[in-house]
């Protein structure tokens, strides 16, 4: 990243009258908004702006020739309008490797430039042969008001400068030998003025960059073109958007969950409910708010979720009262009744849980699935009189946490304990089932179960009667467990590939699709009829035992679109039919796993589907826990850490167990990747935390108490933990 | 209810600087509070207070002995501190009689006393014989601080006064001849010095009040003791509560569903997911925040919904840029997505559903379940190419709605569509199933299933190519359609009675309680062990073939405790084992619906438990559907009218469907409603609004075009609708 303080020189040099205001990390522009609401010396009426870079079809052979566009954040850049500006023809948003390479900027300027690090002022890293390729396209609407301040990230987004229109065109000005320099108006574009395309501009604006991308790839969004192993965020994206998984949403950090994810949550939740019914536990549910005092209850508790809070504040047109949060979690909004309910110990166990979604308002980039500022989740939330039952359920929801995860999934975990450094805020000990994504070699807490112990019934007086009448009152021991809607992600990172989705059988929606082929205009109408009719009796066959299978007899569409749109889809069977295969009474399948194709007769045909589900289903978990074995390391001494995480593998380490030592190697490891290996753009390095100590100890190299030492600080180690980059 | 300008005369005499705010009405605290931060004039820092009337135990011969305490409104009114001040024993919370009687105040003055109708000012209206056994305590913390005023409503609670604590002194001064004045300071009770007191004190405020009675009642707090026929809304609220079905929660409308209620729920959300799954639905999940933007885009359903939306305005410590509504319901969150994945008339029809909660921040005096600030539901969202195919469907889940209600929940209702006054803002047309609450005559919207047309169509741009390419594009037809959990409060109100809840046995989570019987201490402990064992064998038996089935073992209870118990928690079904049943091998059965009792032979025991369930099942319906149709009386000319609705019935009358009639009919018989009839203090009349222009018409007077006139004005009679008073 380059530094900005030369370029802030070059600004004051022009004439920026105002300090530029330092801030935490912005990675769009609602939230940026939000940071400079909240900032002081923020110059009234700013206007908040985005850069993008386009360029035009043209051939490989000749250089990149850019177009800038310096545009209110607000305001639809249509490639259009400015294509018909600059006499370019097909206009389209340029992709990261022209970002990075000729304006050297990093990674989440491309679509994400309305509030990344992209701005004019990059304009300052082009190589000065290159500049005279490039073009400037700058908002009129922009420069109207010479009062107004506009505001840009510059080269950084924990930074925001302010500078007036004067500035802004000296600025461009004083770059010399660009190709063109235009200010256009974008209200008067072509676009804006006819009502239908206006709507459709109306478009969610978290969804436009996108949106902007796909519809200038044309027919091409139908698949997915990233690759997984070159650029995995876009890949991510590409597989979750274009499978139609999920869509973005007008509210920045939320999500839709369209049906084909919000199937796999439904048997998620079929599968735990079922497991935690049988446990003992009841559902239940609480309401959305807590009242500040008692969100305030918890003071470790409450300085882990603070910060996060969202808060109501006005109902209808009157302010209220006092505000209302919003629960991050549950636990101060449930344990003040627990108090009231509990009154005995004929009343423990108290066993509850709820389905429900909780709001934690970050203001780190938002990750689908993995990180959203409103997520759905299961919490329990259990009280027992002895120690001992309480850290008993604690592991048995573990392991049915683990079997979500295995048995549903095909995505293997690690069980273990967190450090104290990573626990839930306010418990004593969170256990927890850490996942692998070996595309970027990071660990993901995947679910987390919490032994509470007393910390919570003291302060919220869950207090009984020992039944012995001659001992001291007990406090209740509690535990809290939840998963949430970020396991789908994980399971979307684990198996889907260039392809698109790839859903284990047991949570697909559709687990066999069924294609007519090999028919063409030589074959007659009955031909066509009979293949049609065999797709639907297959269908309703594997229906009748249970099989989720559909048709596809669209027409106008070859057979080759159907199989790649259900591909892109993630189902997991295909079963191809034509007149050839009715003449051998079979059926063609194809696995979405590994496109292997196998005859299967129509005699039997059920059983034989169900047992290539149950085979996807196997090998899929075993493929993924055989990666995930061959990737954590036994790490033995500290040389050796950094260049493991480098090798997108997580290190396991003989450890002390101390919080310092903890953030040293957080440090260290940071300071270590930045010297000695060349940085991966795509994927920065970051420093390496713990991600669990695993409930199953490595049994081939036992800890020798006294004898095996950290391997960070060198004192006595404990246990192995698992440390990597993370999630 | 006492006029109260006398009242304010009086006060403004004793030097009362401020006017009277005057306002919508404030049924509890924060409610008050909420309405006072709206309102202008009101005195900064002023402190809210609430006003309790206990009273000592006492000989029912001997006159009434209140003791009314004005006291902060947060602070905790110690019934021991007051009686140790006083010299009084056993204070509790004084019942609605000594309120209505001695105070002249009217419904909800009791429990709801914080921020209710009842002041220091009802002084005034205690006859003068009575004020010699009339105590007062006044909170010294409200007089310590001589500038702050102090509010009050005047005897009503649609109003507030700000007093000074002179102005309140001299008040109390001015009321001759009471027993006692005395200040106290709450903040040294001791309950709030010692910790565990404090803390059970700390329970939530809306809880605060109904805590203290139940808590004054003892044990008696087992069963209900409100009559369903002579307090209606304190019966309800006895029955939730104690049957464990809902607890009140601090943030006011809002309520905890304990797993008795929450079960009846996930009941619901099985038989209905399966219906609309079948008819081709899927499920999804939006995000619960909508942008401000999205949210007023459709004018006449924003207007509808505005006034109730809850606006999130600060995450963390950072104000945002712009407010952020929590869904009042999701069709402005839902259809810009519409209204870009529908492009062509292949992607219709487009069928989601989601179960989600929502929030509509109503200010009338919260019901549990029937009207709660945040509630729980399912919202269906449909696009059709036909207005034929949405219609169809609209009807489709109008249907599956009444059976929800019928085979579920046991409860008829009446199906019909909306008046134009009473449909969904901005649809075309609002199906409806009408529930009726006889104890009440009352009639309530069930469930809704709205043909939306092409309104939001046309606002959100929904459109497609027609399939004919000659013709023009075609603006998707929509339905949405809702069932909450307000169902649940219709369910309790229809079969439950003064014994406590009463569960249709397909919505018990337990639907079968089988309690040991007739041993005693002459009984060996073989004899106990054999019946135990006996209970645990038909609790296999009986959960083996699928019926939810408990035994309670419990030591140390009678068997008439147990049997109350259960029956105040609604199981449908109890069965008494003890050794005589034993010998006739035969255990006596108990329906919870009748107390019918009948041996049934431990051999077929399953089958005849199953088939009782079934009949129970039935039979709730078919009573509750008698009494229904007997209460539903057609209403051929307007003096019937009032009448009519004062019998606690509906009345069906031939009407115009015009919305002035609608509304005459509304004003003139809360007018006729005063005039004619004696105000019943529990359920005062209340004008009728049209519930439904039911699908089924009278067969037997058939409306005739041009001869049957509207009863109300006269014109030419449409349809019969029906008018009643309503939730």
């Amino acid at each position: 990243m380059t530094d900005c303080s030369a370029l802030i020189a070059k600004l004051e040099a022009l004439g920026l009258g105002d300090a530029p205001i330092e801030h935490v990390a912005a990675e769009n522009v609602e939230q940026w908004a939000e940071v400079l609401a909240g900032a002081s010396g923020v110059p009234p009426g700013h206007a908040l702006t985005k850069t993008l870079i386009f360029k035009p079809k043209q051939p490989k052979s000749e250089p990149v020739a850019p177009v800038m566009v310096v545009i209110r954040s607000d305001t639809n850049a249509s490639s259009k309008a400015i294509g018909q500006a600059l006499g370019l023809k097909d206009l389209r948003l340029a992709n990261e490797d022209v970002l990075s390479e000729i304006f050297q900027t990093s990674r989440g300027s491309g679509k994400y430039a309305t509030g990344g690090r992209l701005s004019p002022f990059a304009l300052g890293n082009v190589a000065p042969d290159h500049l005279a390729n490039v073009r400037v396209v700058l908002d009129k609407a922009l420069l109207g008001d010479s009062a107004r301040r506009i505001a840009f990230h510059p080269l950084t987004n924990t930074r925001t400068v302010f500078v007036d229109a004067a500035c802004l065109r000296a600025f461009v000005a004083s770059v010399a030998g660009l190709k063109q320099v235009v200010e256009l108006d974008f209200d008067a574009a072509p676009e804006a003025a006819a009502p239908a395309a206006a709507a459709k501009a109306k478009k969610p604006a978290a969804a436009e960059e996108d949106a902007a991308a796909d519809e200038a790839t044309g027919s091409a969004r139908l698949g997915i073109e990233a690759s997984k192993d070159k650029d995995f965020a876009k890949w991510y994206r590409q597989v979750i958007l274009r499978s139609e998984m999920l869509d973005n949403y007008s509210v920045s950090g939320c999500y839709i969950l369209r049906p084909t994810s919000y199937f796999v949550w439904e048997e998620i939740q079929k599968f735990l409910d079922a497991g935690i019914r049988a446990m003992g536990v009841r559902n239940c549910y609480f309401p959305m708010f807590v009242a500040e005092r008692d969100l305030n209850k918890e003071k470790d508790h409450i300085e882990g979720f603070a910060p996060e809070v969202a808060w109501v504040t006005r109902a209808g047109s009157s302010e209220m009262a006092a505000p209302i949060a919003i629960r991050p979690t549950s636990e101060t909004v449930m344990y003040p009744y627990y108090a009231n309910w509990i009154r005995s110990w004929r009343d423990l166990p108290l066993r509850l849980n709820q389905w429900n979604s909780v709001v934690r308002w970050e203001f780190k980039n938002p990750q689908p699935f993995l990180r959203t500022r409103e997520f759905l989740w299961q919490e329990g939330h259990c009280a027992y009189l002895t120690r001992d039952e309480a850290w008993r359920e604690t592991l048995d929801i573990l392991a049915l946490y683990r079997r979500v995860y295995e048995e549903l999934l095909a995505v293997p975990v690690v069980e273990g304990v967190k450090s104290e450094k990573e626990k839930f805020a306010g418990g004593v000990a969170t256990t927890t089932v850490e996942g692998f994504i070996p595309a970027t070699g990071r660990g993901i807490q995947a679910g987390t179960s919490h032994y509470l112990g007393q910390n919570f019934s003291k302060m919220f007086d869950i207090v009984v009667e020992d039944p012995d009448p001659t001992k001291p009152k007990i406090h209740a021991h509690q535990t809290s467990w939840g998963l949430s809607t970020r396991a789908i992600g994980v399971m979307v990172m684990t198996h889907s590939d260039d392809k698109g989705l790839l859903l284990p059988p047991r949570v697909a929606e559709t687990q066999v699709i069924i294609v007519p082929s090999g028919l063409g205009s030589k074959n007659t109408p009955e031909e066509h009829k009979r293949v049609a009719d065999t797709c639907l009796a297959v269908e309703a066959r594997l229906r009748r035992v249970g099989v989720r299978a559909a048709s596809d007899l669209r027409d106008g569409y070859t057979p080759g679109f159907k199989f790649s749109h259900w591909e892109l889809r993630g189902v997991p069977l295909r079963l191809e039919i034509g007149p050839r295969d009715l003449e051998k009474q079979s059926v063609l399948s194809v696995r979405r796993d590994t496109f292997e194709k196998a005859p299967l007769p129509l005699d039997g045909l059920e059983t034989a589907v169900e047992l290539m589900l149950h085979r996807i289903q196997d090998e899929l978990l075993i493929r993924a826990r055989a990666t995930m074995k061959d990737r954590i390391k036994t790490v033995m001494c500290w040389d050796d850490f950094v260049p493991t995480l480098n090798r997108k593998c997580i290190a396991q380490i003989p450890w002390c167990e101390r919080e310092e030592c903890e953030e040293q190697i957080k440090a260290r490891s940071t300071r270590d990747a930045l010297q000695d290996e060349p940085e991966d753009e795509k994927e920065p390095s970051m420093g390496a935390k713990s991600l669990c100590l695993p409930l199953q100890q490595p049994q081939d190299h036992p800890i020798v108490p006294g004898q095996t030492k950290c391997i960070q600080c060198g004192q006595d180690a404990k246990r192995y933990a698992l440390f990597g980059r993370s999630y």
